[in-house]
C-alpha cells in the first residue's frame, strides 16, 4: 500500500530522524484499518506489571495468556501492540512483520515500595532491535522529585533507539509534590507534559484526555488574557494537541479505567473532533471478552476514520 | 493485514533467527502483490555499479534517476527493493516503511582490473540499520578464488545483520578455474552454489536459472545411478530448491540479461511450475519504459500468484 | 566574509580550544546582522520546557510550532538559535548551515517538585554534532545545594563538546540557601557567577543584568574600599564583564519577562554602553507578533552595532 | 543570508543524511561568490604531496606557505579549500568559521614505489572533527587492482564522518589494467565512476572532464543504439551529470594541469553549459602569481554564476 | 625563563595543536645551551636497535650503559634526547623534568629479514605518557612499498600523541624501487620528503643533509625553470626548509656516520646559513670519548647560537 499524502506530511515533520526510524513511524501510520489516514489506534499491555495481574487479567482471564493481546490487536486492527519485554518475548511468533510492536521499557510494580518512586527500566533497545519492535515506549513523572533521573534515562534509550532506526513513544504522566490528583489531569498540565515529551525527543507522546482543571494560576492568566477556549473535551485536545509542537507530534489520548462502550466513545468523539491523533486503549478492551473487545476498538477505529 | 498459513510455514523455517529477523522475512513476504503466497518478486537494481550507467539505464534513461527504481517496485506491486548505498540513500524518502529494503552491501565495478577479483564490501550492517533495511545482501562467488575472503566477509556481516533483526540475502555464483562458461550454470553446479549458500546462513538465495549442462563427472554419476529428472527447467530448479535445505530455504531465480516478454514469462513459468519462490528481476522490468515495466512485473507475479 | 579584526580579537582570547571549536564560535559572530562586529544577540527558546507551553506561546499562538522560532531568528538576523533537544529537531531542516544553533542540554520543567531542584541533563554532545549546532547551552546555579552535581554535569558536557569541535555556552544564575530574590540579581553576585561559569570553561556566559543591589557584606567592602562605580546598569555592566576574566570571555545579557519596546532599548544601551557583548532574547520578541519581534531585535542589534 | 531555493532543492537529495551533514553540505553551497547559486568553485591543494613541494610550489613559490591557498581561496570568494591533514593543521587560524574545510584523507607520494599503488589514508574523521572541517575527502580508483581496498577504506571513512555530521567528496579516477592513458578519461569511464563514487554514498563526486573517446565496447554499442549525444565537452559533461543519479548528486570537475586564461575558461563555460555543478581549481590558480590566480578564480565564478 | 619572540614566532605555527603539545615543542625549544634560540640540537641514540650494540657502542663502550647517553645530553646542553623504549626506561630517573625525552617509536633491528620491510612499532604512545616524554618519535620510509601500512601507524600515532598533549616527530627517509642510493639525499627527494612528513602532521621532521644530485626528471626541469639556487649545502638546505611548509616547520638535519670535528662543523655552518632548524648528532657524539663528545656538541651549538 503507498503512503497517503496525509502520512506523508506528518513524516515530514521529523526532519531530523534516519530512514529507519522514519520508516518505523511509517509503519505504524500504515497498519491496521486506520492505515494511510493519519490517526492510530494502540493497544498496550503493560497492565500485568503495573496493577498486577489480577486487577489486570482477572476480568477477562484469556488476558493471563501474552498471546492473547497482539492477537487482539491484529484481529482488531490496531496500529501497534505496546508490552513490557516479558510479553513480547513470550508472543513474538504471532504476528512477525504485521504488527508493529512498541517495547515498553520502563515500568513500575504496584506492590508497594515508597509512594513516590518512579518506574524500574526494565528493558534495552537492544532487546528492541532483537524483537523487530518499531518503536521503544517510556513512562516520564514532569513535576516529579525523580524528573531528572528520569530525563536521564529516556535521553539515553532515545539517543541510543534513534541511532537503531526505531521511533520513541514517551507515556507522559505529570505528577509530583505541587499537583494533587485534579492537578495531574489539568488541562494546562497535561499541555505542558506534552510540552516536555516532545521536548525530550518523542515522536509519539502520550497523555491521558485534560481535564477541565486548571491547575496553575499562571496558566489561567494566559487563558484569561488570551481568551483560551477550553470547555468541551474537544477545546481541551485541541489545545494540548497544539502544546505539542503546534500539532506536529502525533500525540494520543489513554482511555483511563474502564468504562462503559457508549461513554467511550463519547469521548473518543471529542478526541477526534479536537485533532487527535488517536487513542491508546487497554484497559477498555483487553478486559471485555475477545468479541466485544475487537468491536469496541473497531467502532474507536471508525470514528477516527471519520466515518 | 494477517500471516497466511503458507507464511507461517515458511517462517516456522527460520527456528533459530530472532524476532526481528523474522519479522523482516515476514515484512518481505507480506509486502506487494504476492503478499501472503509465499512467493516474492524483487527488484534489484545494482547494474549501475556492476555493469556501469550507460548500459544499465541508457535504454530507458528515466532509470538514472535513482528514485525511479523503488517507485517502479512499489507501482508493480514488488515484495523488496534491493540496490547498493547510495541508491537506498538517494531515494530514501520515497516509501519508508511500506518498501522493504535489501541493502546490496558488496559490489565489483566492471571497469576492468584482474578478471579474477571479487566484489568489494561496500556497505556496513550499521548502514542497513539507520537506512531501515530489512536485509542484507551479498554476492559470493563458490568455487572461485577469493572463496574464503568472501564467506569470511559473508559470515562476519551475516552474523551482525542478524544480531541486529536483519535478513541475509545471498546471490550465490559459481565461478572459477574448475568451471568454464557452461559450466557456471550447469544443474549440478547450480544446485551447489544454492547448499553453500544456504549453509553461510541465507535466508534468502539467488541463483541462475540450472541449465540442463552437468559440469562435474561426480554428479553425472549420481543423476544416473539415482535417476535425477533434469529435462525440463521446471525439474531442474525443483531439483535446486531441494538443494537449498529440501525447499525449507526461500530460493529466487535471476532473469540475467534483457529479453522478449514471452520469453521471460515461459521461463517463469518453469520455475514456478518446478516449485521456485519467486524470481529476481533487473534489467527486464527497469530497462523498458515504465508501464511496460510494471506490466511485466505484474504479469510475473500473476504467474507466481498461480493465477 | 571575512573575518574582521574584532572578531579575531575575540577569537584570540581562546588560545586553549581546538579549530573546530574557534570555528564554531567563529561562526556564531559572523552570522546576521552584527556579523563581524563582536556583539552577539541570540533567540532562545526553552521557555516551553522552563514556563510551559500556555506561558510561553499564549501570547502568540504561532510560537507554539516549533518552526516559528529559527525563522524568526534567521528573519531578524540574530547570531545564534538556542533551543532544547526537541525542538531543534523538529525545525532541523529550515536554515541548515547558516543559523547557528546551540543545544540547551539541560532544562527543568516548572510542574513544581521540590522547589531546590536542579535542570536535568536532557540532550547529550552526540544529539548536538548530529544536529549541526555550534555550541551547547548548559544551565548551573552558582550557590545552590546542587552546585556539585551540576558542575559534574557541566565538566563533561564541556571536556566532550570542546573534544568535538562545538563551543560551550553557560546560562549562570545563582541561587541557593544564601541568597534571597533580591540576592539572585545583585551585582556581586551576578559576578560572581559570571566568574564561576568561566572558570568551569565557557566560551560564552549568559548572565541577568546586575541590579544596584549588593548581597554580600564582604564585596560591599572592597566596593568601598576600592571605589568601585557601580550606579547605572552600565557601570555595572562593565563590572560583571570585568568579573568573566577581564572581557576576555563573551558576556551576554537576558532580558527576562516581556516588557515594553522603550524600556527594554533603553536598558539595551545600558548593556551597550558598559561594554557587555549582547543579549539573549526570548520572551522580549517571540511573545509578540512576527513582524514586531523582528522590528525589536533589528533595534536591540542597531544599538549594539553602535549606530 | 538565508538559503536560496536551489540550494534547498539540492539539499533535498540527501534525504538519509542527518542534520550536521546536510547543514555542512548548505555551509558550502552558501560561501563564497557562488553562495545560493548551487554551483561550487573549489581549490583542493595536495599536490604537494601527490607531486611533491617543487613541482607544485615552484612556479608561485609564495605557495610553498601553507596559509597562501586558504587566503587565497578565501581572497577569490571560492566556496571550499581542501588539503591533506598538515596543510590544513598549519593554517588552522586563517579563517575559522568562514571558509570550509575539507580534509583531504588519502594521498599518495610521487616519489615511485610500485606503480599500481593506491593512496595511504593520512587522516581520520576525528582530525576532521577536531579542525572543524565541514567534510572529509577521498581519492578511489576504480577498475584498479587496489578498489576493494579502497573502498574499504571509504566504507569505513564515509560512515564515520557521516554518523558525525560531515559530508562526503569522492574524487573518481578510473585506472587499471583494463583502461589505458585515454580510457582513463574516456566518457563512458568517467560516467561510471562518477556512478561508483555516489553508489559507495558521496554527497560530492569530483571528476576530471570526460574526453570524446569511448573506451568500452559495450558502452560504444549503447550509445549508437540510443542516440548518445557526445560531441561537444558540454554534451560528455551533461552525459556525466547525468550518470550520477540523474543530476541529484553535485559533480564538480577538476582542471587539471596548468594552463592558458582562455583555454581554461572556454572549458569551464563548456562545464556550466553542460549542467556542470562546478570546479576544482588547483594548479591553475595556485601556481599563477596571487592576483592572476584571484582573477583566474573569480573569472571561472562569473562562467558559473552565468553572468 | 621567558619565552622569547623567536620562540613565540615559531609556536605561532601551530594553530592548531592544543596546549598541551604547544607546551611540549616549547620544552624543547627552551632547554640547553639553545634555550630561545628557536635552533635544537638533539641528541638520538637509536642505533643500539637499529646497528646492533657493538657496531654502535664498540668504539666507546660507556654507551653501552643507557645512562650513559642522557647524561651526555644534559652535560653538553642539548634541547632534548630520542631513544627507544628500554633505553628511556632504564635511565628514566636520570634527569627527569630538565631534560625533554622523546620515545623513538618505531626501530628496525639490522640482524637481516628482508631489505626491503620497514620498522616495527615498539612503543606506544601511552608509554611516551607515563615516561614524562615530551614527543614521540617516528620513522617514515617516502617512495618505498611499504608507504601505506607506516602512513596508517603515523597517522594513529600522531592522533593519539596530538590529544594527550604530545609533540610528533618524524624523521623522514626516502627509499624504494625508484631511488637509487644517491636519489635518497638527492635535494628534490629531501624537499619531497620534508613536505610529506609535515603533511603527515609532524611538528619536527629530520631529514638528511641534502646532496646536490637531482633524481626526477620533473624536478629538474621546474628547477632550471624557476632558477633554483642549490649549489651549496646552504643553499640546498634553504630549499628544503621551504619545502617544509615555507619555513612554517622545525626542520632538522642528521649528521650521519661518524667523520671528523672539521668535517661536521663545516656542515654544520652550512645549515646554519641555510636556516635549519638544528641538527641530531648521535654517533658522532657518543662514539666518542665523553668530554670530547660534550666538546663537540658545544661547539656545534655555538655555530647555531650564531656565535
Amino acid at each position: 500500500m503507498a503512503l497517503t499524502e496525509r502520512v506523508r506530511e506528518i513524516l515530514g515533520w521529523y526532519p531530523a530522524d534516519n530512514p529507519g526510524t522514519v520508516g518505523n513511524l511509517a509503519r505504524i501510520l500504515m497498519t491496521g484499518r486506520l492505515a494511510g489516514t493519519g490517526k492510530v489506534v494502540i493497544l498496550p499491555v503493560d497492565q500485568g506489571f503495573e496493577h498486577g495481574p489480577d486487577r489486570s487479567f482477572g476480568p477477562n482471564p484469556a488476558g493471563y495468556d501474552p498471546t492473547y493481546h497482539p492477537d487482539l490487536a491484529a484481529e482488531a486492527g490496531c496500529n501497534a501492540y505496546a508490552a513490557p519485554l516479558g510479553q513480547l518475548e513470550a508472543a513474538a511468533n504471532r504476528h512477525p512483520g504485521v504488527l508493529p510492536l512498541i517495547l515498553k521499557a520502563n515500568n513500575a510494580d504496584g506492590l508497594g515500595g515508597p509512594p513516590d518512586r518512579y518506574p524500574a527500566v526494565t528493558a534495552t533497545v537492544d532487546d528492541a532491535v532483537r524483537l523487530g519492535c518499531a518503536a521503544v515506549g517510556f513512562t516520564i513523572y514532569p513535576g516529579s522529585d525523580f524528573r531528572n533521573e528520569m530525563y536521564a534515562e529516556i535521553r539515553e534509550l532515545a539517543a541510543e533507539a534513534k541511532s537503531l532506526g526505531l521511533a520513541v513513544v514517551i507515556w507522559s504522566y505529570p505528577r509530583g509534590h505541587g499537583l494533587d490528583k485534579q492537578g495531574e489531569t489539568a488541562v494546562d498540565v497535561i499541555s505542558y507534559a506534552a510540552q516536555v515529551a516532545v521536548q525530550l525527543g518523542a515522536h509519539v507522546v502520550k497523555v491521558k484526555p485534560p481535564g477541565a482543571h486548571v491547575a496553575k494560576e499562571e496558566s489561567r492568566k494566559v487563558y484569561e488574557q488570551h481568551g483560551a477556549q477550553l470547555e468541551t473535551l474537544a477545546d481541551r485536545v485541541r489545545h494540548v494537541v497544539r502544546a505539542a509542537f503546534g500539532g506536529r507530534r502525533i500525540v494520543i489520548f489513554s482511555g483511563g479505567s474502564a468504562k462503559g462502550r457508549d461513554e467511550i466513545l463519547a469521548e473518543i468523539r471529542q478526541i477526534h473532533a479536537g485533532g487527535g491523533f488517536g487513542s491508546i486503549v487497554g484497559r477498555n478492551s483487553f478486559q471485555r471478552p475477545k468479541q466485544e473487545g475487537v468491536a469496541l476498538l473497531q467502532e474507536i477505529m471508525e470514528v477516527y476514520a471519520g466515518k
